[in-house]
Protein backbone atom coordinates (compact mmCIF):
# COMPACT_ATOMS: atom_id res chain seq x y z
CA UNK A 1 0.00 0.00 0.00
CA UNK A 2 1.71 3.17 -0.69
CA UNK A 3 1.03 5.72 1.87
CA UNK A 4 1.46 9.39 1.20
CA UNK A 5 2.91 9.13 -2.11
CA UNK A 6 2.83 12.22 -3.61
CA UNK A 7 6.11 12.59 -6.34
CA UNK A 8 5.94 15.91 -7.44
CA UNK A 9 6.92 14.76 -11.05
CA UNK A 10 3.70 12.73 -12.00
CA UNK A 11 1.39 14.52 -14.28
CA UNK A 12 -2.04 15.68 -12.03
CA UNK A 13 -5.24 14.60 -12.35
CA UNK A 14 -8.33 15.50 -10.80
CA UNK A 15 -11.30 13.25 -10.04
CA UNK A 16 -14.34 14.87 -9.48
CA UNK A 17 -17.92 13.48 -8.03
CA UNK A 18 -21.21 14.97 -8.63
CA UNK A 19 -23.59 14.30 -6.03
CA UNK A 20 -27.47 13.31 -7.20
CA UNK A 21 -28.81 16.65 -5.75
CA UNK A 22 -27.05 18.78 -8.44
CA UNK A 23 -27.73 16.44 -11.10
CA UNK A 24 -31.57 16.61 -10.55
CA UNK A 25 -31.23 20.19 -11.16
CA UNK A 26 -30.54 21.61 -14.43
CA UNK A 27 -29.50 24.85 -13.99
CA UNK A 28 -26.60 23.51 -11.09
CA UNK A 29 -25.84 20.91 -13.56
CA UNK A 30 -25.16 23.21 -16.38
CA UNK A 31 -23.21 25.61 -14.35
CA UNK A 32 -21.07 22.81 -12.41
CA UNK A 33 -20.70 21.44 -15.94
CA UNK A 34 -18.98 24.50 -17.39
CA UNK A 35 -16.91 24.77 -14.35
CA UNK A 36 -15.69 21.21 -14.56
CA UNK A 37 -14.76 22.07 -18.56
CA UNK A 38 -12.85 24.83 -17.47
CA UNK A 39 -10.99 22.95 -14.85
CA UNK A 40 -7.53 22.53 -16.05
CA UNK A 41 -5.60 19.75 -16.88
CA UNK A 42 -6.69 16.02 -16.78
CA UNK A 43 -9.90 14.98 -14.92
CA UNK A 44 -12.41 12.60 -15.42
CA UNK A 45 -16.13 13.12 -13.81
CA UNK A 46 -18.26 10.27 -11.46
CA UNK A 47 -21.88 11.17 -10.88
CA UNK A 48 -24.47 9.93 -8.87
CA UNK A 49 -28.13 10.04 -9.74
CA UNK A 50 -30.41 8.71 -6.81
CA UNK A 51 -32.92 11.04 -6.85
CA UNK A 52 -33.83 11.00 -9.95
CA UNK A 53 -33.92 7.16 -9.59
CA UNK A 54 -36.48 7.42 -6.69
CA UNK A 55 -38.58 9.45 -9.23
CA UNK A 56 -38.22 7.08 -11.70
CA UNK A 57 -38.66 4.21 -9.43
CA UNK A 58 -42.19 5.80 -8.57
CA UNK A 59 -43.05 6.16 -12.03
CA UNK A 60 -42.45 2.62 -12.67
CA UNK A 61 -44.32 1.39 -9.52
CA UNK A 62 -40.53 -0.16 -7.77
CA UNK A 63 -40.94 0.18 -4.37
CA UNK A 64 -37.43 2.32 -2.87
CA UNK A 65 -35.95 0.24 -0.01
CA UNK A 66 -33.09 2.14 1.72
CA UNK A 67 -30.60 0.61 4.35
CA UNK A 68 -28.38 2.82 5.97
CA UNK A 69 -28.42 5.66 3.15
CA UNK A 70 -28.31 2.34 0.75
CA UNK A 71 -30.59 1.40 -1.52
CA UNK A 72 -32.00 -2.10 -1.56
CA UNK A 73 -31.14 -3.48 -5.23
CA UNK A 74 -33.15 -6.26 -6.58
CA UNK A 75 -33.19 -7.03 -10.04
CA UNK A 76 -36.11 -4.80 -10.86
CA UNK A 77 -34.47 -1.96 -9.33
CA UNK A 78 -31.19 -2.93 -11.23
CA UNK A 79 -32.89 -1.84 -14.61
CA UNK A 80 -34.46 1.03 -12.97
CA UNK A 81 -30.47 2.36 -11.77
CA UNK A 82 -29.02 1.40 -15.12
CA UNK A 83 -31.67 3.19 -16.91
CA UNK A 84 -31.43 6.20 -15.19
CA UNK A 85 -28.10 6.54 -14.50
CA UNK A 86 -25.88 4.66 -17.15
CA UNK A 87 -28.40 5.69 -19.98
CA UNK A 88 -30.58 8.85 -19.36
CA UNK A 89 -27.92 11.20 -16.85
CA UNK A 90 -24.42 9.78 -18.34
CA UNK A 91 -25.59 10.71 -21.58
CA UNK A 92 -27.46 13.63 -21.33
CA UNK A 93 -23.93 14.71 -19.34
CA UNK A 94 -21.99 13.27 -22.30
CA UNK A 95 -24.05 15.37 -24.39
CA UNK A 96 -23.75 18.47 -22.31
CA UNK A 97 -20.29 18.47 -21.86
CA UNK A 98 -19.73 17.64 -25.84
CA UNK A 99 -21.48 20.92 -26.19
CA UNK A 100 -19.61 23.28 -24.57
CA UNK A 101 -16.13 21.46 -26.33
CA UNK A 102 -15.17 19.17 -23.67
CA UNK A 103 -14.79 15.58 -25.24
CA UNK A 104 -15.93 13.53 -22.82
CA UNK A 105 -16.87 9.58 -22.94
CA UNK A 106 -19.48 8.14 -20.89
CA UNK A 107 -18.52 4.92 -19.03
CA UNK A 108 -20.12 1.91 -16.63
CA UNK A 109 -17.44 -0.17 -14.93
CA UNK A 110 -18.25 -2.72 -17.08
CA UNK A 111 -17.52 -0.81 -20.32
CA UNK A 112 -13.57 -1.79 -20.87
CA UNK A 113 -13.56 -3.97 -17.53
CA UNK A 114 -12.67 -0.67 -15.89
CA UNK A 115 -14.25 -0.88 -12.36
CA UNK A 116 -14.55 -5.11 -11.68
CA UNK A 117 -16.40 -5.02 -8.52
CA UNK A 118 -17.17 -7.98 -5.74
CA UNK A 119 -21.05 -8.61 -5.57
CA UNK A 120 -21.77 -7.52 -1.40
CA UNK A 121 -22.21 -10.56 0.74
CA UNK A 122 -26.15 -11.03 1.51
CA UNK A 123 -25.10 -10.96 5.37
CA UNK A 124 -26.06 -8.92 7.60
CA UNK A 125 -27.77 -7.06 5.15
CA UNK A 126 -29.05 -8.18 1.77
CA UNK A 127 -28.71 -5.50 -0.72
CA UNK A 128 -29.12 -7.43 -3.96
CA UNK A 129 -27.16 -6.31 -7.17
CA UNK A 130 -24.73 -4.06 -5.07
CA UNK A 131 -21.37 -4.26 -5.36
CA UNK A 132 -18.17 -2.64 -4.34
CA UNK A 133 -15.25 -2.29 -6.48
CA UNK A 134 -11.57 -3.20 -5.98
CA UNK A 135 -9.03 -0.43 -6.56
CA UNK A 136 -6.48 -3.33 -7.46
CA UNK A 137 -8.26 -4.52 -10.29
CA UNK A 138 -9.98 -1.17 -11.88
CA UNK A 139 -8.50 -0.94 -15.19
CA UNK A 140 -5.98 2.03 -14.92
CA UNK A 141 -4.40 1.35 -18.28
CA UNK A 142 -7.70 1.90 -19.85
CA UNK A 143 -8.32 5.17 -18.37
CA UNK A 144 -5.27 6.13 -18.62
CA UNK A 145 -4.83 5.81 -22.57
CA UNK A 146 -8.30 7.80 -22.39
CA UNK A 147 -7.15 10.40 -20.76
CA UNK A 148 -3.73 10.88 -22.56
CA UNK A 149 -6.43 10.68 -25.71
CA UNK A 150 -7.57 13.81 -24.34
CA UNK A 151 -10.96 12.01 -23.57
CA UNK A 152 -12.29 13.13 -20.41
CA UNK A 153 -14.34 9.67 -19.09
CA UNK A 154 -17.84 10.27 -17.52
CA UNK A 155 -18.41 7.37 -15.03
CA UNK A 156 -21.97 7.05 -13.75
CA UNK A 157 -21.89 4.76 -10.43
CA UNK A 158 -22.90 0.89 -11.93
CA UNK A 159 -20.20 -1.51 -12.37
CA UNK A 160 -20.08 -5.40 -13.09
CA UNK A 161 -19.19 -8.73 -11.59
CA UNK A 162 -17.30 -9.95 -14.78
CA UNK A 163 -19.81 -12.91 -14.49
CA UNK A 164 -22.64 -11.11 -16.40
CA UNK A 165 -24.20 -8.98 -13.99
CA UNK A 166 -24.45 -5.37 -13.50
CA UNK A 167 -24.01 -4.10 -10.18
CA UNK A 168 -25.75 -0.78 -8.23
CA UNK A 169 -22.23 0.58 -6.60
CA UNK A 170 -22.48 3.84 -4.30
CA UNK A 171 -21.15 6.83 -6.31
CA UNK A 172 -18.59 7.97 -3.55
CA UNK A 173 -17.13 4.77 -3.86
CA UNK A 174 -16.87 4.10 -7.45
CA UNK A 175 -14.75 7.79 -7.24
CA UNK A 176 -12.71 6.86 -3.93
CA UNK A 177 -11.94 3.29 -6.19
CA UNK A 178 -11.02 5.41 -9.18
CA UNK A 179 -8.69 7.81 -7.49
CA UNK A 180 -6.93 5.11 -5.65
CA UNK A 181 -5.85 3.11 -8.37
CA UNK A 182 -5.18 6.02 -10.43
CA UNK A 183 -2.85 7.77 -8.05
CA UNK A 184 -0.18 5.04 -8.92
CA UNK A 185 0.41 7.11 -12.06
CA UNK A 186 -0.97 10.45 -11.34
CA UNK A 187 -1.05 12.71 -8.83
CA UNK A 188 -4.43 12.63 -8.20
CA UNK A 189 -6.80 14.99 -6.24
CA UNK A 190 -10.25 14.18 -5.13
CA UNK A 191 -13.34 16.28 -5.26
CA UNK A 192 -16.71 15.25 -3.34
CA UNK A 193 -18.98 17.92 -4.98
CA UNK A 194 -21.98 18.38 -3.18
CA UNK A 195 -24.93 21.05 -1.77
CA UNK A 196 -23.36 21.81 0.93
CA UNK A 197 -20.30 24.07 1.49
CA UNK A 198 -18.30 21.12 2.98
CA UNK A 199 -18.00 19.60 6.36
CA UNK A 200 -20.22 22.21 8.81
CA UNK A 201 -19.55 22.43 12.15
CA UNK A 202 -23.49 23.52 12.18
CA UNK A 203 -25.18 21.71 9.15
CA UNK A 204 -27.60 24.45 9.00
CA UNK A 205 -24.86 27.06 9.04
CA UNK A 206 -22.21 27.29 5.73
CA UNK A 207 -20.34 29.81 7.55
CA UNK A 208 -19.64 26.65 10.21
CA UNK A 209 -17.32 25.11 7.45
CA UNK A 210 -14.42 22.99 8.94
CA UNK A 211 -11.42 23.96 6.42
CA UNK A 212 -9.37 20.86 6.83
CA UNK A 213 -9.80 17.74 9.07
CA UNK A 214 -6.95 15.01 9.36
CA UNK A 215 -8.14 11.48 10.45
CA UNK A 216 -8.12 12.04 14.31
CA UNK A 217 -10.37 15.08 14.28
CA UNK A 218 -12.77 12.87 11.84
CA UNK A 219 -12.88 10.25 14.40
CA UNK A 220 -13.83 13.36 17.16
CA UNK A 221 -16.06 14.83 14.80
CA UNK A 222 -18.03 11.99 14.30
CA UNK A 223 -18.14 11.38 18.23
CA UNK A 224 -19.44 14.82 18.46
CA UNK A 225 -22.27 13.88 15.75
CA UNK A 226 -20.17 16.70 13.91
CA UNK A 227 -19.74 14.43 10.89
CA UNK A 228 -23.13 11.82 10.65
CA UNK A 229 -25.28 10.49 8.14
CA UNK A 230 -24.29 10.09 4.83
CA UNK A 231 -21.07 12.36 5.43
CA UNK A 232 -19.65 9.24 7.41
CA UNK A 233 -18.55 6.93 4.32
CA UNK A 234 -17.92 9.57 2.32
CA UNK A 235 -14.77 10.99 5.32
CA UNK A 236 -14.23 7.22 5.62
CA UNK A 237 -13.89 6.90 1.50
CA UNK A 238 -11.61 9.94 1.82
CA UNK A 239 -9.41 8.92 4.43
CA UNK A 240 -9.23 5.11 2.48
CA UNK A 241 -8.05 6.93 -0.53
CA UNK A 242 -5.56 9.19 1.23
CA UNK A 243 -4.02 5.79 2.45
CA UNK A 244 -3.96 4.38 -1.11
CA UNK A 245 -2.03 7.31 -2.21
CA UNK A 246 -4.46 10.21 -3.19
CA UNK A 247 -2.35 13.49 -2.79
CA UNK A 248 -5.65 15.19 -1.66
CA UNK A 249 -9.56 14.77 -0.75
CA UNK A 250 -11.46 18.15 -0.96
CA UNK A 251 -15.43 17.84 0.20
CA UNK A 252 -17.09 21.06 -1.25
CA UNK A 253 -20.22 22.37 -2.47
CA UNK A 254 -20.54 22.19 -6.70
CA UNK A 255 -20.53 25.61 -6.96
CA UNK A 256 -17.15 26.04 -5.55
CA UNK A 257 -14.99 23.74 -7.43
CA UNK A 258 -12.69 25.94 -9.36
CA UNK A 259 -12.31 27.93 -5.91
CA UNK A 260 -11.53 24.58 -4.60
CA UNK A 261 -13.07 26.49 -1.09
CA UNK A 262 -14.15 23.49 0.92
CA UNK A 263 -13.06 20.85 3.69
CA UNK A 264 -9.51 19.58 2.69
CA UNK A 265 -9.17 15.93 4.16
CA UNK A 266 -5.73 15.40 5.29
CA UNK A 267 -4.09 11.95 6.86
CA UNK A 268 -2.36 14.17 9.36
CA UNK A 269 -1.23 17.59 9.63
CA UNK A 270 2.83 16.72 9.27
CA UNK A 271 1.97 14.55 5.45
CA UNK A 272 -0.28 17.98 4.70
CA UNK A 273 0.26 18.83 0.80
CA UNK A 274 -0.51 22.28 1.60
CA UNK A 275 2.37 22.30 3.96
CA UNK B 1 -16.76 9.68 -53.06
CA UNK B 2 -14.79 6.13 -52.87
CA UNK B 3 -16.91 3.84 -55.07
CA UNK B 4 -16.12 0.01 -54.95
CA UNK B 5 -12.78 0.64 -52.72
CA UNK B 6 -11.82 -2.96 -51.83
CA UNK B 7 -7.96 -2.54 -51.52
CA UNK B 8 -6.77 -5.72 -50.48
CA UNK B 9 -4.04 -4.65 -47.61
CA UNK B 10 -6.70 -2.74 -45.17
CA UNK B 11 -7.06 -4.99 -42.20
CA UNK B 12 -10.62 -5.98 -42.35
CA UNK B 13 -13.02 -5.26 -39.95
CA UNK B 14 -16.64 -6.59 -39.09
CA UNK B 15 -19.83 -4.43 -38.31
CA UNK B 16 -22.99 -6.35 -37.00
CA UNK B 17 -26.15 -5.01 -36.23
CA UNK B 18 -28.18 -7.33 -34.26
CA UNK B 19 -31.97 -6.37 -34.18
CA UNK B 20 -33.95 -5.72 -31.44
CA UNK B 21 -36.24 -9.00 -31.72
CA UNK B 22 -33.18 -10.83 -30.76
CA UNK B 23 -31.89 -8.69 -28.11
CA UNK B 24 -35.47 -9.03 -26.69
CA UNK B 25 -35.13 -13.13 -26.48
CA UNK B 26 -32.36 -13.85 -23.71
CA UNK B 27 -31.35 -17.21 -25.25
CA UNK B 28 -30.88 -16.07 -29.15
CA UNK B 29 -29.02 -12.93 -27.38
CA UNK B 30 -26.90 -15.39 -25.56
CA UNK B 31 -26.23 -17.67 -28.28
CA UNK B 32 -25.40 -14.65 -31.15
CA UNK B 33 -23.61 -12.95 -28.40
CA UNK B 34 -21.58 -15.93 -28.10
CA UNK B 35 -21.29 -16.23 -31.85
CA UNK B 36 -20.54 -12.69 -31.91
CA UNK B 37 -17.13 -12.84 -29.76
CA UNK B 38 -16.00 -15.89 -31.75
CA UNK B 39 -16.51 -14.08 -35.35
CA UNK B 40 -12.58 -13.84 -35.94
CA UNK B 41 -10.68 -10.56 -36.47
CA UNK B 42 -11.37 -6.55 -35.91
CA UNK B 43 -14.98 -5.90 -35.33
CA UNK B 44 -17.95 -3.66 -33.36
CA UNK B 45 -21.20 -4.66 -32.55
CA UNK B 46 -24.05 -2.21 -33.19
CA UNK B 47 -27.91 -3.13 -31.35
CA UNK B 48 -31.29 -1.82 -31.68
CA UNK B 49 -34.10 -2.20 -28.75
CA UNK B 50 -37.20 -1.09 -30.32
CA UNK B 51 -38.98 -4.01 -28.89
CA UNK B 52 -38.19 -3.35 -25.40
CA UNK B 53 -38.66 0.29 -25.77
CA UNK B 54 -42.09 -0.04 -26.32
CA UNK B 55 -42.67 -2.28 -23.73
CA UNK B 56 -41.48 0.05 -21.04
CA UNK B 57 -43.35 2.69 -22.96
CA UNK B 58 -46.79 0.82 -21.86
CA UNK B 59 -45.26 1.07 -18.43
CA UNK B 60 -44.07 4.80 -18.01
CA UNK B 61 -47.73 5.03 -19.81
CA UNK B 62 -45.70 6.63 -22.34
CA UNK B 63 -47.55 6.87 -26.08
CA UNK B 64 -45.53 4.61 -28.78
CA UNK B 65 -46.18 6.46 -32.41
CA UNK B 66 -44.54 5.23 -35.13
CA UNK B 67 -45.00 6.21 -38.79
CA UNK B 68 -43.17 4.87 -41.79
CA UNK B 69 -41.64 2.25 -38.96
CA UNK B 70 -40.08 4.96 -37.73
CA UNK B 71 -40.84 6.51 -33.73
CA UNK B 72 -41.96 9.85 -33.35
CA UNK B 73 -39.41 11.07 -30.45
CA UNK B 74 -40.57 13.62 -28.14
CA UNK B 75 -38.56 14.56 -24.99
CA UNK B 76 -40.26 12.02 -23.05
CA UNK B 77 -39.70 9.49 -25.51
CA UNK B 78 -36.15 10.79 -25.77
CA UNK B 79 -35.76 9.60 -22.39
CA UNK B 80 -37.50 6.31 -22.67
CA UNK B 81 -35.06 5.13 -25.61
CA UNK B 82 -32.04 6.84 -23.93
CA UNK B 83 -32.90 4.21 -20.80
CA UNK B 84 -33.72 1.73 -22.71
CA UNK B 85 -30.63 1.85 -25.16
CA UNK B 86 -28.30 3.33 -23.71
CA UNK B 87 -28.61 2.04 -20.05
CA UNK B 88 -29.94 -1.12 -20.13
CA UNK B 89 -29.35 -3.19 -23.34
CA UNK B 90 -26.43 -1.30 -23.76
CA UNK B 91 -24.52 -2.36 -20.32
CA UNK B 92 -26.06 -5.30 -20.36
CA UNK B 93 -24.61 -6.48 -23.56
CA UNK B 94 -21.34 -5.65 -22.23
CA UNK B 95 -21.51 -7.15 -19.22
CA UNK B 96 -22.60 -10.27 -21.35
CA UNK B 97 -19.49 -10.08 -23.99
CA UNK B 98 -17.16 -9.08 -20.78
CA UNK B 99 -18.37 -12.41 -19.21
CA UNK B 100 -17.33 -14.76 -22.31
CA UNK B 101 -13.92 -12.50 -22.33
CA UNK B 102 -14.81 -10.09 -24.66
CA UNK B 103 -13.11 -6.87 -23.84
CA UNK B 104 -16.42 -4.85 -25.20
CA UNK B 105 -17.23 -1.04 -24.80
CA UNK B 106 -20.59 0.34 -24.73
CA UNK B 107 -21.32 3.58 -26.79
CA UNK B 108 -23.84 6.11 -27.97
CA UNK B 109 -23.06 8.44 -30.48
CA UNK B 110 -22.31 11.16 -27.96
CA UNK B 111 -19.83 9.57 -26.37
CA UNK B 112 -16.17 10.80 -27.77
CA UNK B 113 -18.59 12.37 -30.31
CA UNK B 114 -17.88 9.41 -32.29
CA UNK B 115 -21.48 9.73 -34.28
CA UNK B 116 -22.48 13.26 -34.84
CA UNK B 117 -26.05 13.21 -36.18
CA UNK B 118 -28.37 16.55 -37.82
CA UNK B 119 -31.74 17.00 -36.24
CA UNK B 120 -34.28 15.42 -38.81
CA UNK B 121 -36.48 18.77 -40.54
CA UNK B 122 -39.77 18.35 -39.28
CA UNK B 123 -41.08 18.61 -42.94
CA UNK B 124 -42.90 16.67 -43.86
CA UNK B 125 -43.08 14.42 -40.99
CA UNK B 126 -42.05 15.56 -37.37
CA UNK B 127 -40.12 13.04 -35.88
CA UNK B 128 -39.20 14.68 -32.81
CA UNK B 129 -35.75 14.00 -31.39
CA UNK B 130 -34.67 11.75 -34.35
CA UNK B 131 -31.13 12.35 -36.14
CA UNK B 132 -29.22 11.17 -39.42
CA UNK B 133 -25.53 11.10 -38.85
CA UNK B 134 -23.30 11.82 -41.47
CA UNK B 135 -20.44 9.36 -42.34
CA UNK B 136 -17.78 12.05 -42.98
CA UNK B 137 -18.44 12.76 -39.45
CA UNK B 138 -17.89 10.07 -37.70
CA UNK B 139 -14.81 9.87 -35.50
CA UNK B 140 -13.23 6.66 -37.07
CA UNK B 141 -10.14 8.15 -35.50
CA UNK B 142 -11.13 7.19 -31.83
CA UNK B 143 -13.10 4.12 -32.73
CA UNK B 144 -10.41 2.76 -34.67
CA UNK B 145 -7.92 3.13 -31.36
CA UNK B 146 -10.22 1.75 -29.79
CA UNK B 147 -10.48 -1.32 -31.65
CA UNK B 148 -6.36 -1.33 -32.36
CA UNK B 149 -6.50 -1.33 -28.52
CA UNK B 150 -7.95 -4.77 -28.53
CA UNK B 151 -11.53 -3.06 -27.59
CA UNK B 152 -15.08 -3.99 -28.62
CA UNK B 153 -17.18 -1.18 -29.07
CA UNK B 154 -20.92 -1.92 -29.04
CA UNK B 155 -22.74 1.38 -30.30
CA UNK B 156 -26.70 1.93 -29.07
CA UNK B 157 -28.65 3.53 -31.96
CA UNK B 158 -28.97 7.13 -29.35
CA UNK B 159 -26.85 10.10 -31.37
CA UNK B 160 -26.48 13.62 -30.38
CA UNK B 161 -26.60 17.14 -32.45
CA UNK B 162 -23.07 19.01 -30.85
CA UNK B 163 -25.84 21.38 -29.45
CA UNK B 164 -27.02 19.31 -26.01
CA UNK B 165 -29.60 17.23 -27.76
CA UNK B 166 -29.42 13.45 -28.02
CA UNK B 167 -30.98 12.24 -30.86
CA UNK B 168 -32.78 9.22 -31.06
CA UNK B 169 -31.97 7.01 -34.21
CA UNK B 170 -32.21 4.10 -36.73
CA UNK B 171 -29.83 1.52 -35.65
CA UNK B 172 -29.40 0.12 -39.25
CA UNK B 173 -28.73 3.49 -39.99
CA UNK B 174 -26.18 3.48 -37.25
CA UNK B 175 -24.61 0.81 -38.67
CA UNK B 176 -24.25 1.55 -42.09
CA UNK B 177 -22.67 5.19 -41.13
CA UNK B 178 -20.10 3.23 -38.54
CA UNK B 179 -19.13 0.90 -42.21
CA UNK B 180 -19.27 3.89 -44.35
CA UNK B 181 -16.87 5.78 -42.39
CA UNK B 182 -14.59 2.83 -41.09
CA UNK B 183 -14.47 1.66 -44.87
CA UNK B 184 -11.66 4.33 -45.41
CA UNK B 185 -9.52 1.96 -42.93
CA UNK B 186 -10.52 -0.94 -42.91
CA UNK B 187 -12.02 -3.56 -45.67
CA UNK B 188 -15.50 -3.44 -44.05
CA UNK B 189 -18.45 -5.82 -43.78
CA UNK B 190 -21.41 -5.33 -42.53
CA UNK B 191 -23.62 -7.94 -41.10
CA UNK B 192 -27.39 -7.00 -40.45
CA UNK B 193 -28.50 -9.92 -38.28
CA UNK B 194 -32.24 -10.29 -37.12
CA UNK B 195 -34.58 -12.57 -37.10
CA UNK B 196 -35.22 -14.15 -40.60
CA UNK B 197 -33.05 -15.76 -43.11
CA UNK B 198 -32.26 -12.88 -44.90
CA UNK B 199 -34.71 -11.27 -47.84
CA UNK B 200 -36.93 -14.21 -48.84
CA UNK B 201 -38.60 -14.55 -51.74
CA UNK B 202 -41.80 -16.14 -49.46
CA UNK B 203 -41.82 -14.13 -46.46
CA UNK B 204 -43.25 -17.12 -44.95
CA UNK B 205 -40.58 -19.94 -46.41
CA UNK B 206 -37.03 -19.77 -44.88
CA UNK B 207 -36.31 -22.14 -48.08
CA UNK B 208 -36.80 -18.71 -50.73
CA UNK B 209 -33.96 -16.62 -49.11
CA UNK B 210 -32.26 -14.84 -52.21
CA UNK B 211 -28.71 -15.24 -51.79
CA UNK B 212 -27.55 -12.33 -53.74
CA UNK B 213 -28.65 -9.50 -55.14
CA UNK B 214 -27.47 -6.56 -56.95
CA UNK B 215 -28.80 -2.77 -57.26
CA UNK B 216 -30.73 -3.27 -60.39
CA UNK B 217 -32.43 -6.62 -58.79
CA UNK B 218 -33.56 -4.97 -55.81
CA UNK B 219 -35.38 -2.12 -57.60
CA UNK B 220 -36.92 -5.24 -59.27
CA UNK B 221 -37.57 -7.31 -55.82
CA UNK B 222 -39.11 -3.64 -54.56
CA UNK B 223 -41.63 -3.53 -58.08
CA UNK B 224 -42.71 -6.85 -57.18
CA UNK B 225 -43.07 -6.36 -53.35
CA UNK B 226 -40.25 -8.62 -52.98
CA UNK B 227 -38.56 -5.83 -50.51
CA UNK B 228 -41.05 -4.07 -48.50
CA UNK B 229 -41.84 -2.73 -45.26
CA UNK B 230 -39.06 -2.57 -43.09
CA UNK B 231 -36.44 -4.36 -45.65
CA UNK B 232 -36.41 -1.06 -48.27
CA UNK B 233 -34.54 0.89 -45.91
CA UNK B 234 -32.14 -2.08 -44.94
CA UNK B 235 -31.44 -2.67 -48.46
CA UNK B 236 -31.26 1.19 -49.20
CA UNK B 237 -28.25 1.48 -45.97
CA UNK B 238 -26.70 -1.37 -48.04
CA UNK B 239 -26.43 0.32 -51.14
CA UNK B 240 -25.50 3.49 -49.85
CA UNK B 241 -22.57 1.92 -47.43
CA UNK B 242 -21.29 -0.21 -50.48
CA UNK B 243 -21.35 3.17 -53.09
CA UNK B 244 -19.48 4.81 -49.84
CA UNK B 245 -16.93 1.79 -49.77
CA UNK B 246 -17.67 -1.01 -47.52
CA UNK B 247 -16.42 -4.14 -49.41
CA UNK B 248 -19.64 -6.48 -48.73
CA UNK B 249 -22.89 -6.29 -47.02
CA UNK B 250 -24.91 -9.50 -45.97
CA UNK B 251 -28.50 -9.55 -44.43
CA UNK B 252 -29.13 -12.77 -42.54
CA UNK B 253 -30.31 -14.71 -39.08
CA UNK B 254 -28.25 -13.60 -36.21
CA UNK B 255 -27.95 -17.98 -35.80
CA UNK B 256 -25.80 -17.81 -39.36
CA UNK B 257 -23.57 -14.92 -38.31
CA UNK B 258 -20.88 -17.32 -38.29
CA UNK B 259 -21.60 -19.40 -41.76
CA UNK B 260 -22.36 -15.97 -43.01
CA UNK B 261 -25.51 -17.86 -44.90
CA UNK B 262 -27.58 -15.16 -45.81
CA UNK B 263 -28.73 -12.73 -48.69
CA UNK B 264 -24.79 -10.73 -49.84
CA UNK B 265 -25.87 -7.19 -51.75
CA UNK B 266 -23.44 -6.31 -53.98
CA UNK B 267 -22.99 -3.81 -55.96
CA UNK B 268 -23.22 -5.33 -59.56
CA UNK B 269 -22.11 -8.78 -60.24
CA UNK B 270 -19.45 -7.37 -62.16
CA UNK B 271 -17.89 -5.95 -58.74
CA UNK B 272 -18.47 -8.58 -56.94
CA UNK B 273 -16.03 -9.92 -54.19
CA UNK B 274 -16.33 -13.23 -54.38
CA UNK B 275 -16.10 -13.22 -58.40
Amino acid sequence: MPINNKIRDKESLSIVKIGGNIVDHPEALKSFLSDFHRLEGRKLLVHGGGVMASKMAVRLGIETRMVQGRRITDAETLKLVTMVYAGWINKNMVASLQKIGCNALGLSGADGNTIPALRRSPVPVDYGFVGDPDPEKVNAELISKLIEGKITPVFCAITHDGKGSLLNTNADTVAYSLAAAMSRKYDTTLYYCFEKEGVLKDVSDPESLIPSINREESEAYKLQGIIAGGMIPKIDNSFHAIEQGVSEVIILHAKNLLSKKGTVLRESNRTSKKE
